[in-house]
């Protein structure tokens, strides 16, 4: 079981570090822009950052679900190179989000595609699961005989 | 293993789309309303949307911990459709929430039992699964026995 | 499967009931301190208790990434000690927050240790098991011959 899902488990982990690294930065700009705890509204440049960590966290049980799913039932390695680029659109959203709320657009379109695309193979990975579970036919394998 | 949890993959991917389908009604709202990010106050029905959103958040891994546990040490088919109840309830929960505060509080009730039940499962299957595994007793066998 | 993962299956809904009762207490502060929802500004006291729920919502999905990739990865046992002592770490954090924000940082602190921990075996635990599966070097049974 462990070594089916290596990749999985170190993107997970390297996601799970983002969290926590955007965190330790809402700490910081609390400091930097004197909003002392429990405050969450203050200077623009704070609540950017404040709100930049909670879409993140909010986001971040789907990327694992969507990320778990493509690479349990589709293929793990191309689920775990999504999974990389999706953390690095996420970087590119909170440092885009701290300049200015329109920076944060394009990254976080990106990362929006990268769910999309992980979603998509989900749900192929788990229509050909139960095709071959149920009715004993396994569509990837037809599909990759075709090539 | 993938065959044996195809349902609650399945059910946790709809629940992933359902937050995501919740964070996009947020973006929606904030057009609406002419809420401009990173704000997270406006006008009441903003922040009720808003509200429904995050709460939704709050309990999104307190469902998926439940639900897998349920469906893995007690019965995958019974946790995935109370799965299904509870993202119904939450989906009543945030268009209830959107319309007025009281609104949301029988589809929260709702969710919250569907919690309870897949939280109650969980904690049956877990003791089964002690009892089997140090004792060397299946309780669940020998309640079937007896009907 | 299932046996292989009991300890980390019951810690995850030890912090999942844990998230559900914080959930509880923010309804309980919103009707003492009289803060009728979708409001999440009123008094500090509840602002506090607000802060420490979504925090903790927050660090959640880190630390069940981290709790399972270092039970699975390095060893159950120890990762789901830690994993309670991070639970306990949580309660008193809250309840410290909802007294002073001074009071939620030695909790805070013990809470960060513990998820430290937990990420350096789950790193350790994934060399050790890259190693094994590709060099077919087990690290482990090497360093554990030494004593």
């Amino acid at each position: 079981m462990a070594n089916d899902c290596i990749l999985l488990v170190a993107v997970s982990l390297i996601s799970a570090c983002q969290q926590a690294y955007f965190a330790k930065l809402v700490g910081y700009a609390r400091k930097k822009y004197k909003v002392v705890p429990p405050a969450i509204t203050g200077t623009p440049e704070f609540e950017r950052i404040l709100r930049a960590q909670l879409n993140s966290v909010e986001f971040h049980t789907v990327f694992l679900v969507v990320l778990w799913a493509a690479g349990w039932f589709f293929n793990e390695v191309i689920a775990s190179i999504l999974g990389l680029v999706y953390i690095f659109s996420r970087h590119k959203y909170f440092h885009g989000y701290a300049e200015s709320a329109k920076a944060r657009v394009p990254a976080f379109n990106l990362g929006v595609s990268m769910l999309s695309i992980l979603l998509g193979m989900s749900f192929l990975g788990l229509v050909n699961c139960v095709a071959d579970h149920y009715f004993d036919v396994d569509v990837m394998k037809h599909i990759s005989k075709l090539f």
